[in-house]
Formats: C-alpha cells, sequence, structure tokens
C-alpha cells in the first residue's frame, strides 16, 4: 500500500473524501468514548475486591509490634507495610516512609516543601530568583502541573528508547545550580512505556549537581506493571548505584499502589536516604499525627508480599494485555507503512505513545472528540501543555471495555489518516 | 482545711516532708503511667469496630450518583459524605470537601498554600516581610507548630470563660495587616474545654481585618464530643453569623471523625464559602486526583446521617465520662480550697486544664514524670513552648484506663501539693 507521502494530490483528495465519508458515519453514531486517562477498569478493580474481607469487627487491628492501628501513632507508617512496599521495589524497608493514598499529592508536598523550608538545610526555593527543573518529554502532565504551579521554570529533555537524553541532563544539572530537580518515571514511562536503560540509571547516580539541594523525583509509579510475564523490562535499583557513587541523597522515590489495589484508595510511599528521611521528617511532624494504619494493614494482609503483589499484577495483565494488543495490531494492520507516524509498543504500564507527523496532533484530537472519543488533550504530556512539534497523542488504553475501545481506535485511525492526508493536502492549497 | 498561703513555715515544713514521703512511695513503685496525649481508649475504639463490617467484597462500593469508589474522581469527596459531615456541623453540603484522614495536615496544607501561593489572589505570605497569627491561650500545641515551622510571628491572646479576649482580637485583625490568621477551637476548646460564647461568634463575624487575607481557623475538632446528654454547649454556627455580617470568605471551618470514629483512620473536612472553595480547589486539582473514598462509603454507611453520629458519641461519652468525673471529684476533695491554684470543669472535649499559682506548671510536670506520670509538657499549650506564667497544666483523661487514671492523678497530686509547697517556702529561702 502506498504512504500518503507517496500519494499524488487527486489520491488524496479521493483518500480524504473516503476517510471523511467514513468519519460521518461516526459521528451520527452520536458516540460517547474515552481513551483519555490512565484508570483501571472495572474488571481490574475487582480483582482487588477480597482486600475487602480482609479485615472485619472480629479482626484484631493491630500491627505486628503491637501498635493499635486503630489510634494515633507510626507517623512513617507500620513496619510490615514499610517491608512489603520496600520488598515490591528491592529497596530497604528504613528507606521508606508509608503515606497516604496518593503519591502525587506526596509529590506536591516534596515541592511545596522545598519552596517553603529548603532542602537539608539549603535556601527555600521561594527565596530564589529562578527554580529550574527537567522534565523528560513526552512526560506525566500532572508533574508538570505542579512544577508549573510554583512558577517553576520547565525545560525540556528529549526522550530516546534508552531514557532522558543524558548528555543533556548532565550538562544542566552539573552546570546550572537553578536546577533543582528532575521528573523521571524511570519504568514503563507515562506515556511511551519506555524503561531506562542501566546505562541511564547509572548515568543518573553519577550526576554531580551544581546544587546541592538538586534531588531526583523518581516516580516509580511502573514498577511492577508489566503486560507480559516472559518479556518484562529490568530497571536497576537507583539506590543501590548511588551507593556506589556516594551520591543517596539526590534521590527520592515514590511509589504507589493506587494501580495495584484501588486507585485513590491505596498507599503511597516514598524511598529515600536515611539524610533525606531525616529532613521529611522534621516537616512531617509538624504536618501530620499519622496516615491511615488501617488502610496499611489491610494491604499488607491481603499482598503479604513482594510475590503477592507479583501474583496480584498478573491478573491485572491478563485483563490488560489483550486492550493493549488489539490497538497495536489495528495499528500495524491499518497505520503501518502509510506515513503517518509511529508508535510505541510498550511491555508495561498503562499508555500507548501515538506520534503523529509534525503538526497533526491537535487536529486528531479534536477531530477525534467531535466524534465522540475523548483522548488527553494534545500537549498535555509536555510542559505548559506545548508539544513543539504538535504530535504525541497519549492513548489509555485501560478503563474502556475491549468493544469501546474496538471502535474508539477505529475512529482514532480514521481521524489519524484523514488529519495525515489534510496536512499533506497544504502543500496544494 | 488551711491553705498552703495561710500556713507557717514549719507548717509548710512538715507538709513538704510528708508528701515527699509519698511521692518517694510513688517513685519506689517503678511506674508508667501516660496523661500527656488526647488519644481515645481501646474501649472508645471498639466502638467502631462495627464499621470495619460495612464493607465486603460483596458490597457494591458505589456512591450514590453512581462513581466507583474504587476508581479515580470525586476530587472534593461523595455527595453524601459531604452532607453527614455538614449535618454534623450544621452546614451546608456544598460548602464542604472531604479530605483525607487528618484535619491537622490539612491545616498545615492551608498555612502552606497561603505561604506559596496566597488566598483568593493575595500576595503570597513566603514574599511579605512579617505574617502574624493569634494564638488564644493556652492552645492546641499543633496549630503552633505550624504556624511555628513556617516562621509566622504569634501572638499569645489570653482566654476568657467567652472565648478568646475579642477587643484585643478586634484590635489587632482590624488595625494591622500583616495579623493574616487565628487558630480557634471554638467549642469544647483544646486544653480548657470553654465554648465561645454567642457574643464570641458574633463578635468573630463582624471582624473587618485590615488584611483581605485574613481567615479564621475555626478548627471545630470537638463539635459533637460532648460529656453530658443534658448539658451539652451551642456554639453558634459561624457561617451563619458571617452571613449576616458580609463576611462569610473570613473562615476556614475545619472538621474531623478522628475522635468520632478512628483516631488517624477517619475522615476530615473542610467548610468554607464558594469563593474559598473556588481558591482552595484550583491547587487542589494540582495536589491530588482525590482523597480514599472507598472510607468516605464506610463512614457513610456506618453512621448513616447525623443522629447517628449523635447517637455513637454518646457511648464514646459514657466511657469518658467517668474518667473526667473521677479527676474532677478528686482535685475537689484534695485540693479545694488548698490554694494550689485551679482547674476547669468541661463538658465536653478531651482535655481538664489545671492551672497551677505562678512558676509550678514545670516542676510539677517535671515531679510527674520522675514518678512515672508523663503529662504533655508544660508550656506545649502556648506559642514556642512559653507560657508566661508556667502555670498551664493540660491533662488528656482519655487514654489509660480508670484504674491507672486514679493513681496518676493521686500522684499528680501529691506532685501540685508539693510543688507549690515548695513554691511557698522560696520567700524563706
Amino acid at each position: 500500500m502506498k504512504s500518503y507521502q507517496e500519494m499524488s494530490k487527486e489520491e488524496l483528495l479521493q483518500e480524504q473524501e473516503s476517510l471523511r465519508a467514513a468519519y460521518r458515519a461516526y459521528q451520527e453514531r452520536g458516540l460517547s468514548l474515552d481513551m483519555s486517562r490512565g484508570k483501571p477498569s472495572a474488571e481490574q478493580l475487582e480483582l482487588s475486591m477480597p482486600m475487602m474481607d480482609v479485615l472485619s469487627s472480629q479482626t484484631p487491628l493491630v500491627s505486628r509490634d503491637g501498635l493499635d492501628c486503630r489510634n494515633y501513632g507510626a507517623l512513617d507508617g507500620l513496619p510490615e507495610a514499610k517491608e512489603l512496599l520496600a520488598d515490591m521495589v528491592g529497596c530497604k524497608a528504613d528507606n521508606v516512609i508509608i503515606y497516604g493514598n496518593s503519591s502525587l499529592n506526596v509529590m506536591y508536598d516534596f515541592i511545596s516543601r522545598s519552596f517553603t523550608h529548603g532542602v537539608m538545610g539549603s535556601t527555600p526555593w521561594c527565596k530564589l530568583e529562578k527554580v529550574k527543573f527537567l522534565c523528560p518529554v513526552p512526560g506525566y502532565d500532572r508533574h508538570f502541573s505542579i512544577t508549573e504551579s510554583f512558577g517553576i521554570e520547565m525545560i525540556n529533555i528529549p526522550m530516546s528508547p534508552e531514557g532522558p537524553d543524558m548528555d543533556m541532563v548532565e550538562k544542566l544539572v552539573n552546570g546550572d545550580e537553578a536546577v533543582k530537580g528532575i521528573w523521571c518515571v524511570p519504568k514503563y514511562s507515562n506515556p511511551q512505556g519506555i524503561s531506562y536503560s542501566d546505562e541511564t540509571v547509572r548515568r543518573f547516580a553519577a550526576l554531580k549537581p551544581a546544587a546541592a539541594d538538586f534531588r531526583i523525583y523518581w516516580d516509580n509509579a511502573y514498577c511492577v506493571h508489566h503486560l507480559y510475564d516472559d518479556a518484562q523490562d529490568q530497571l536497576l535499583d537507583i539506590f543501590a548505584e548511588c551507593e556506589k557513587t556516594g551520591s543517596s541523597n539526590m534521590v527520592y522515590e515514590f511509589l504507589s499502589t493506587s494501580k495495584i489495589s484501588f486507585a485513590g484508595a491505596g498507599l503511597a510511599a516514598v524511598a529515600a536516604s536515611a539524610d533525606n528521611l531525616a529532613d521529611i521528617k522534621k516537616q512531617l511532624t509538624n504536618q501530620s499525627i499519622g496516615f491511615d494504619k488501617i488502610n496499611q494493614l489491610r494491604h499488607v494482609l491481603f499482598f503479604k508480599d513482594a510475590d503477592g503483589i507479583a501474583a496480584h499484577m498478573k491478573k491485572h495483565a491478563a485483563s490488560m494485555r489483550p486492550k493493549f494488543e488489539m490497538i497495536l495490531t489495528m495499528f500495524d494492520h491499518d497505520l503501518k507503512g502509510r506515513g503517518v507516524g509511529s508508535w510505541c509498543t510498550p511491555k508495561g504500564g498503562y499508555f500507548i505513545t501515538y506520534e503523529t507527523i509534525e503538526g497533526c496532533a491537535k487536529s486528531v484530537v479534536q477531530m477525534a472528540k467531535e466524534a465522540g472519543v475523548v483522548m488527553t488533550p494534545a500537549g498535555a504530556p509536555f510542559p505548559y501543555g506545548k508539544d513543539p512539534k504538535d504530535a504525541v497523542i497519549r492513548i489509555s488504553p485501560t478503563y474502556p471495555s475491549i468493544a469501546d475501545l474496538k471502535l474508539a481506535t477505529e475512529i482514532f485511525i480514521d481521524c489519524v489518516k484523514l488529519a495525515t492526508v489534510e496536512k499533506l493536502l497544504e502543500q496544494y492549497a
């Protein structure tokens, strides 16, 4: 089949007409489909329902060291909850704090604390002329919203299949004292599903920041979110690498069970060095008397250990995999070789990233919307919502039913083709 | 019986000797008792255990408007949870946001947001030379820790049985633009158990702050925490009063079920005007995708409505009342008319406040500690931990068993007498 780039004006016009006819037919159906947010499906949520039975009025709500989980106390979490999340990610339980239900909230809180109180004795960022954050792109829109809300200048760092462009990261981090942090989703990244290579993790650990209060915001949101049993990405433990380079204070790692147990009713956690933990706890003591230990106990009793989490994640994968595979098969079948862009084939995480030819993402998303398919807004995976090439579209396959997803993908494919054709026709205008 | 002030030096020395003998006897028992923190007892926590049965794997975890509580969404809380907490305190459900497990965390967050982002468009407090907060004293130590941690200057406002000294409050709030807030526990205050009079609430509502971003931090932590069925304090609804004076934007009201259901595993909430809510939500959108709605649902199904909460609080009262009454009876019996200080007789809340003669609180707390009774540190109920008269001691009767509490109170009484005698003997030194 010819790519659109090889077509004559007449062929493109003919193609446009047939794509438009299909598009109008979709529009007339008055559909309402959603591929916009990384939410687990009802089927996935059902997997965790037995968790609602592990505690009852007959269960002693007591931690293994005898603490009454119904009362105040244990500001940094139950020891067994720390162990569960540490084992899940492969760090030490002593380096973990268990928080409430939202790791996003914790990340906001870390930026906010740095802003008001500084980092391990540094000048609070609110007293500085300029604070900069590096943002590997495409990335997670909610990360960027946090830094934007604090007026922090965000600098785009291109992603490659190995992770962020480390030449650029090293130059900026090691050379500019105003650079205070970098947002990373190191495994099955949001939205590309890229896992950082060993080389990338080692270069992170070897950074020599100009700013003593520079921190890597290592949001390991998808650490156990594999789609395949036999083809799992492996991520080096950043703390193990930092120990070798003496830079353990440089990393805050964020964890969450929102996409393991229940979205918004799971556990969030932070892993960090002893020095960082002491700094964090100094403020935490003023912030809270403690987080929900009953929910911590519930998670511990349900999952038992990291193996329990891994077994549970296989069930999630079994539910999610057909959705990812269907979309990718449809893309292969309908879009491959047509010169309409490219896409990632992730082995885990929650997203598929589609990259149109330059200048088409917004129009694809707009067209899809007008045909009843809500996508994540074009530009969202970039700081300030600005995709310099207007090309990246984040697709979230998990939430819709497979039937809805099939229809939504058909419409998306039509929109991609149509937007491409119309872009190419501009040269004749 | 003679008061100590009426005694001669010789009589005081004799009294000292007999008190010291009793004190040494307590010391020799190697006790470990705790009257330091406002924690519910295990018996009280048992009252809420049936809450652990209202949800199971067979329960549809769906809100009344059809929202799946296991998934993301409903940033400001379930409508039925808003209704429950609004009805509990007598405000409108539309004015409520349901948060996570800790109202203290929410209060910290409000100060922090004002610091970094300002209040409804005002200059962020971090950009100001000076920010001041009014602190009715004695008050809640954790309030003061928050403002202290932000470097906010705290000004003591004396409490009377009517509430804070409103002449002073009016003068400072209406006259000084640097005064941005006041910490209030308006009902069964921490630690005195004082409820603000109607006149006081009305004067609050009638404030004309010099600063547009002045806010009353109305921590209604003990709104339904009556000790007696037939002798309940009534607090005017501050929002109703503010509506009359057109000052609804002046108040943030904080609520919590930590001492209703489970301490640290309940619901926190804020009630505020529509303008304030819009301002709060602008930032909340960047902070979180939402709080734990499963726990919201659990609370709604367990309590059902405000009557359900009131009925539940009667059970708490039945458990707490004998402890309060025992201490007060012992004080009446052993301390009345001895010139050793005074105490409050609260009708609700979590504390009894004892006021020694000037200059004795620290030594009483220290003596009690050395005899195995932990009290809240003297000074804690004051900003910067400084009680100008060194007289106020906060007693928390709820957590210990009645037997432990009896013994602890006996020791406390001995320490109060001994400290007083030794203070009076200083004049002969």
